[in-house]
């Protein structure tokens, strides 16, 4: 039994409805969010964007990391995007879990020790989006007038509330 | 005139129609999937999936990144998820981009040249999606029976074809 036979099954269905193919590549709204992987969070609805309107970058805790900024300077730089919303959540993961239990889960399960692994935990969440906005915001590789805020999702209530609004410049 | 107006207008309507505050945070179907930041990829409808059900992380190309593997690391490890689906595309910006190109936008943009930065663009997309699929395997931090596969997504036909299936062991 191929473990991935739901995702082949679901996807042929899609295809028989499928009405995207002459979708252009830059998002129509300018726009890109970076957000959580979290299962509960769908970004296109929760924010009202359908295929088409924007990039969307996500990873455990909707982190500024290298990767999302190196991702963004393409997405700026190269294909018209003009503004980006980092969207934090409530009950996150990230903010969650304590560094030396995810250390003892993986040796116990793997025997190894990921120590040198940088999970870019979360300590405060407030802080943590703020310090995220002001990343995007600083990236010396985004042109003057990219507009940035910082939204942080509520998964009980399914509220983005907006926190913070910077311009780079 | 807010620049993200339009989002927070938006989600008040979401709000109106929202059932979803109970989700539990592991996944439903104990998946992750890894794909573009692209915005013709819609991958919960693609994949037949609803919210709950998976992790969604993207970036640009659906390389996997120092930042992807510690976020599936939690996401195996903390979060029950014991399948991850690497979704490349056709038509990819990480393909198509010549590295020169973007530099030159980012300096006549920002005055800055982003030459240290690594933008993991795709010279051979076969390769790379079979070389993306190897990395999430090779993760030393996933535990045996840890299940990767690998899908080449047709933004022209909604396609997700599978192309790789891979063990960690």
């Amino acid at each position: 039994m191929d473990p991935f036979a739901d995702l082949i099954a679901a996807n042929a269905e899609y295809v028989d409805r499928f009405r995207l193919g002459d979708l252009p590549a830059p998002p129509r709204r300018k726009l890109a969010v970076v957000t959580c992987m979290d299962c509960r969070i769908d970004p296109l609805a929760i924010l009202g964007l359908e295929a088409g309107d924007a990039h969307v970058l996500r990873n455990a805790g909707a982190r500024i990391t290298d990767d999302v900024l190196r991702s963004l300077v393409k997405s700026v730089n190269q294909l018209g995007v003009e503004r980006v919303a980092v969207m934090h959540h409530t009950d996150c993961g990230a903010a969650k879990i304590v560094l030396s239990e995810l250390r003892a889960k993986v040796v116990e399960a793997t025997g190894n020790d990921p120590s040198a692994v940088e999970f870019h935990l979360i300590d405060d969440q407030a802080a943590a989006l703020e310090a995220d906005v002001e990343a995007v915001r600083g990236c010396p590789y985004l042109p003057p007038g990219t507009e940035v805020a910082g939204f942080l999702y509520d998964v009980t209530t399914g509220v983005a509330e907006p926190r913070h609004h910077a311009t780079v410049g």
